[in-house]
Parts: structure tokens; sequence; C-alpha cells
């Protein structure tokens, strides 16, 4: 069927922006602004140029005009043209640049190490592409219109829905949509929390476990927070020495990097303690989808939802690269934390969350966890074994749960360690570099192993590079 | 085919947190804990139980205890089972809620006014579904693995390179990817420039224009940023009245909200301000795609992208909903915004960023800001005839470009304008609500018509009603 020109002009018309100025004609004016656009390097070497009646029209010139205009820079060998493919800005030498700029905001991790242990993120080569098209599908075409719109500050109500249903299923968690708040990520739910939101629960020091994540403790201090170490034992933090701090964060389903559960007596105290402190507890539920036992941990809020504020995301069971979380609040903290996140701001992509409630509703999120649950299970049986194997003397803790072990080693060898590790182009973290600086407890060595990040076929060289640094008996 | 038993349980496993304890067996432990997590709301009406086998070996219990407990529950009318649908947990009365709850978190423009002539969105049923799904498809299929690994925090490279090439071509925008850092919409901008954010150039008082959107004022205000106003006139914002600030937000293609573009000689005038005086402009091209007439207005960053922090979005050119927005910085401020965003946080959808990649370098970007250019030009055409018919004493202003209008009023009429519109389901702002509260200049009245969000059928009745509650002549 042949295409009207309108329509052509429609489908490949595109937005060029020039001044008509200076002395002589409109041609020599356009020809003069194109020119000066193609060796400025505005206009990138393969551009290709609007048609002539396109931009004759934007322009308010002839047609003409802009053919003579194009004629006239073709035959500079400023443009080319070739029938079928329209007009393009010739390929030359582009203007130099300097060296520091064009390396300057490469990807951190683009050329990262040969063997990533590094805990913190899920397989990158298993999230269910096709799976999750079929939702994001979905979600679009069943949106309505006023999706497209401004949105609610605490989030599409679908998503908060099918979060309240799967939360309360799969980890215990008490709650309705209403008390539910979208988020990015974890970062971004503790930034909400901090200053005047959910009702000043953050306005004094927080409580924190002596080993953590550092960068929880530097965003907490950029926004003004002063994080106190609580000691550690068996049973997870000793919520009993918790002081004038009238909240705590923990991670009460796998603390991390240490790897146990919070006790069951601890679970009870810590609520205990808030209600008799009008304290509040922040529970971190990072990896809790990924138990590998049969012992079930819930979460700690299911225990008072008026009391702990709980946090979750897809950074660990679906990817980082969503960017989607969310806050379980008490209903004191709603308004507060409504309120940091802004009326224009809904920080998550709507699409996205729509596309995650079809995929959490409908079973998708379900079968993902569960086949990656296999899948990183298989992964922390092999570590188990080849260390059992290969460094008999080197004890793994923390293996019930989640994507990362702890290998506790001989005093004195974790740097040594560590160091070893990245000479044979292995990284790995050690256990100090999440220990609070400010705790009493006695420095221990570790590496904190995480054995999601490498892929499927890299993982067995990646197990044996670091069986090959540990320190010997 | 016949479908395996594992297949199945695959497909339709989930996960149902249960923990079995107290007195008796296995049995009596399992009925009386889903009893509890029904009865406490924890499982909703018509959730969908597990298989027998899936969580029989979640649980490490025979698949038969699972079978009577289910069928004990079924007996007494707490699950129901049906064949083919598994079974679920029994229709029933849910467990009452305060009326408060259930109505807090509502959508705030769930019931929008009748006719919604407030600024500030685009028409929310021109998002283009098909071309999106088509650019989101392909930018699925095509990611690498790494994609769903963490991010850079500057953006997906995909993507910068993307608007290099576009901003440059159609904003005169001159720049690198490099240059460019990813953020998920104007107002995450603005909270990264403030603080030690962009080399602390938001280390002082910020000029503002006289008028303009309330919500970034409060904005800096809450980040400690206070603002000073610099007086308009039809030039635009006097910059000449400049004084000890060092940085100054303009919206010089299309002042928000009295309409006018920035004059040449006062565009010239700011760049050698901020030459002379080590300061920095921002420039917030909320518009700049939504130009009508032929007179090109290029950004200002083009004349000096070491002075100038351009900053755009898809807010109106494509949907609010997607959360994308970008700056272009001057280099020293890189580093600093790129800090202040913070290692893990990407804040946009990675996987939105490359739809969005495709969706420009295929011109699918620029087909629908032309299509949608056309269809807004024929409804200020629209809203100019209604007016110049009905109430032709009312000057209209700022219709060269943009999604809104300023209607002048007679002294003292904004008022009871707004109040008459809201009588009559019109939503519309007055143009008192954007002004500055320091501002010296003497108040207009004037109403700010947005003619974007109604949608195309609803658009002839809502300029009805606007003419209709219009102060006589």
């Amino acid at each position: 069927m042949a295409e009207s020109w309108v329509n052509h002009a429609e489908r490949i018309g595109a937005d060029l922006l020039l001044e008509l100025s200076g002395p002589g004609g409109r041609r020599a004016a356009l020809t003069r602004a194109l020119r000066e656009a193609v060796r400025s390097g505005r206009l990138a070497p393969g551009t290709r140029l609007p048609p002539y009646r396109s931009l004759a029209a934007d322009l308010g010139v002839a047609r003409n005009t802009v053919a003579d205009a194009y004629a006239e820079l073709v035959a500079e060998g400023w443009l080319t043209a070739r029938q079928g493919s329209g007009t393009r800005v010739a390929d030359r030498a582009e203007p130099p640049r300097s060296a520091a700029r064009t390396t300057a905001g490469a990807p951190p991790r683009a050329r990262g190490p040969r063997h990533d242990l590094r805990q913190g993120t899920p397989d990158a080569s298993s999230f269910p592409r096709a799976a999750w098209l079929t939702s994001y599908r979905r979600a679009l075409a069943q949106a309505p219109n006023e999706v497209f719109g401004p949105g609610d500050p605490a989030g599409r109500r679908e998503l908060r829905e099918a979060l309240a249903g799967y939360l309360a299923r799969a980890r215990g968690v008490r709650t309705e949509p209403d008390r539910i708040v979208i988020c990015s990520g974890f970062a971004h739910a503790l930034r909400l929390l901090c200053g005047q939101g959910a009702g000043g629960v953050l306005s004094g020091p927080l409580a924190v476990e002596a080993y953590g994540l550092g960068f929880h403790r530097e965003l907490l201090a950029t926004a003004g927070v002063r994080t106190a170490p609580l000691p550690l034992d068996e049973e997870g933090a000793r919520v009993d020495a918790l002081a004038r701090e009238r909240a705590v964060l923990l991670t009460p389903a796998h603390q991390f990097p240490t790897g146990g559960p919070l006790g069951p007596a601890r679970r009870a105290a810590v609520v205990d303690w808030a209600r008799a402190r009008d304290g509040v507890v922040l529970e971190d539920d990072y990896d809790g989808e990924f138990r590998y036992d049969r012992k079930p941990v819930g979460a700690v809020q299911g225990l008072d939802p008026e009391r702990v504020v709980y946090i979750g995301s897809v950074s660990k069971s679906l990817s980082p690269a969503l960017r989607l979380g969310w806050l379980v609040l008490p209903e004191r903290c709603v308004g507060g934390v409504l309120a940091a996140k802004g009326d224009r701001e809904g920080w998550a992509s709507v699409l996205d969350q729509l596309a995650l409630a079809d995929f959490v509703s409908r079973g998708s999120y379900d079968r993902h966890v569960r086949r990656m649950r296999q899948r990183y299970r298989a992964r922390r049986d092999r570590l188990v074994a080849a260390l059992a194997e290969r460094a008999p003397h080197i004890a793994v803790t923390g293996v019930a749960a989640g994507l990362h072990a702890l290998l506790r080693l001989p005093p004195g060898t974790e740097r040594s360690a560590v160091k070893a590790a990245a000479w044979r182009g292995v990284a790995v973290d050690g256990l100090s570099a999440f220990r609070h600086p400010e705790t009493d407890m006695p420095a221990q060595d570790g590496l904190v192993v995480g054995y999601a990040t490498p892929s499927e076929h890299a993982y067995g060289a990646a197990l044996d590079a670091l069986c090959e640094v540990l320190p010997p008996r």
C-alpha cells in the first residue's frame, strides 16, 4: 500500500533546532546554521536530518530552500544523501575530547573482577525476562488512562494490595494496603524515615547491629542520624543492651552479615522494649524469601504492626535494576513518610509497579522465588562441600538462608586472605568491613562470601579460586 | 501433553509461612496454624493454598498430614476445595476495619474535578502504549545480563548517549554522555543539586523567578536553600537584578507560568553574569519540546555548558508515571551530583531507562512529540478562539508554547473567578498561587489554564465551563 507523504513525514519526522539569522537570504542562513551544527558536533555523524517538507514546515520556509541547503552541504561534504536512507550527517573525525572525560562516567563494574563473590546482588542472569514481559504487557494494556497522570505518593494501589496479600502469606506480615508505601529500595526507605519522616522516629540516635552495611551507616550519618552499635551473639542482636535509643534497625530473619536469625526470646523482647519505651523497630527483611531449612522465620512485624516498620524490596528476589521496594508502616508513621516522599515524586516507575502487581498476584513472583531458592541452595551446598573437602578447618556459618555465607578465619588472617583473593581475581569482602567503628565487640576475622553473583557456569571456577586463597590450617 | 507433577507444583507453588508448635502431633499443629492464619485475616478470602506436596516438602511433613489438615479445615468451613481450582480460603466476613483506614490512602485525584484545567500534566490518554511496549520489549530482549545487577548511579549509558544526541539536535544542548545524570524528575534533580551536590552551587541563596512553582520553593526551603525572587517583565526574568546570589533558576524557553521566552539579550546577559561571578544557571526546560510558532528557542545551556545546569524530563512529553528525567551538568558538578545520588540507588528503573533509550534513538520520541504538538496546538487554538468569541476582554498570553496559557483578569477578580470555577467543577489555578511571597512586583490577577489534562472528548465542555466563570467586562 502506498504510504502518503503526510504519514511518511510523520513517521520519520524529527525535531531539529535551527536559528536562521545573519546576512543573506533564508537559504544562506539555513545553510550556515546547518553547517555550524555539524561542525560544532551538535549534530553527530550519522544523524538523519528531517525530510525537506517537514523541516520547511517547521521553519516556515519553502521546500526548495531546504532542498537547496541540503544539496549545498552534500556538495561540501558535511552531509551525505543516499537513496532510501535520506540525508544524514557525514562521517568525519569527531571533535577531539579530553581523555579524562571519555572514561569519567564508565559503569563502575564494567571491568569487574574475574570472580565476583561479593554479597548483595542476585544472579543477574536469572532475571525472569519472559514472565516479567508478560506482566508488563498485561499491566500496560489494562492500565486506565489516569495511570499516566500524576501519581499517588504512596504508590499504586494495585501493587500495595498485591503486596499486602503476599507479605501476609509468605512473611507473616500483618498489614493492609493503606499502611504500605512504595519506594525505590532500602536506602530510599531509610532516607524517608530520617528527619521529620515517620513521626520523628529517627529524631534521636538509632541502635544498629554491631555488624552491618557501612553504606547504611553512612546514609544515616549524612542525614544527621547517629548510630549506636548493639553487640551480637548466637541469638542475634543483644536487644537487652538497648539503652537510651528509641529506635533500632535489625535484620531479624538473617542477621547481616553473620547469618543467624534473631532468637524467639529476643524477638519478643524487642517488641516489649518498643512498647515500654514508645520505641520503634526497623525490620530490614532483605532476603527473607531465601530460607533453606524448614524452620520458618516470619517477620517480627507480625508481633506488633504498630511498633515495627517492615522494609523489603525486589533487589535480592528479582533485581536491583527495578528500583522497587516497600515500607509497611505503623499507622502513626504513614503521614510523615508520605510527606517526606513529596507529592510530586512517585520515585518508582508506575508501569513497573503495575507490572510487579501483576507478577505477584498471578503467582509469578512465588514461582521465581522458589526456582531461585533451589538454585541458591544448590550453590550453597556446593560452597559448603568444597570447603569441607578443601578447607575443613574453616567454619562456615549463616548458611540456613540468604545469598551469602560467613567463613570464620583464624585470628589475624583476614587482611592477607582478602589481598590474596584480589591477587587471584576474586572479589570478596572481609568481615571487618562491616564492623561498626564504635562497637566494643572483639574483632573477628572472616570472609563474607556472596554466592549469588557469579553466573551458573562461572561458579565452579570461583569456588576453586576461593579455596586457594584461604589461609592454611 | 500430560504435565508432570513436579512442573505442576512448580507452576502453582506458593510460599506459605506457618509455624508448627504447641501440643499434639504435626497434623494438629498444622491445622491450628492454618486456622489461625485464616481467622486473623493474614490469609485473605480467596487465597489459594499451596498443593499438598509442595507444602509438605516445605514443612518437612508427610503429604497426608497436609491433606488431612486441609480436609479438616474444609469441613470446618475455613477452606473450600473445588476440583481444578485447588484449595482456597473460604469467603467470609472480613475482620472489621476502621473507616478512617480504608480511605486514608486513596489516590489524591481519584475523584477529580469535573473539568481539570490545572497546569502541569500531559494528556494521560495519549501515552503511546504500543510504541512504548515495542521499545520496552526490545530493550528487555537485548539487555545484557549485567543490566540486572548493580547499576551505574549516572544511569544507563545507552540512555545518556541517546539523550546527548537528541538534546543536541532538538534543543541545542551541547554535551556528552558523561555529563548527563539520569534522575527521576525535576524535583529529584533539584534535590540532588542542594546541599553538597554539584560542587556546592546551591550553598548560598538561589535567585528564582518572581512567579514559579510553589513546590519548588518549598522543596528548596526544606533542603535549607533560601530563594530570592527576580522580577519579570516582557523579556522574562530581570537578570540584571541579580544581586549577591551565585545561582539562579530560570525557565528560559517558556517562563512558568507567565509564558514568554527569555529575551536574547537576557540570555547572553545571564551567561555573562555567571562567568563574571563564578555563578551557575539552572535551566528548567520543562516543556521545551512544545513550541508552536516558528521562532526557535534553544537551550541557554548551549551558550556555555560550563555555566548552565540543564534539567529536563519526560513528565510533560510522555508521562510523569515513568519517573525519568536528566541533568546535563558542567564538568565540575558531575562528581558532586553522583555522590549526592549515592552508589546504591539508581532511582530510575533501569528497564525504563533502556526502553527510553530505544524509544529516543529509533525516532519514536520525535514522532510522539510531533503528534502531541499538533494536538496541543489545536487545543490552544480552540482556547484562544473560544475566548476571542466569548470573553474578548480577557487577554491571553504565553500561548506560543507549552501546555498552559495565562488569562489576564481585571484587578481584584481572580479570587472570585477561581471560586466560581470551583463551584462549576472547574479546577484551575489563580496566578497569585505562583507568586513568590517576597517579591516586590505588584500582584496581578490571572488564571493559569492548563489545556493538556482533559481528555480529547471532554475538552469542549471544559472550555465552555471556563468561559462561563470568567469575570464580565
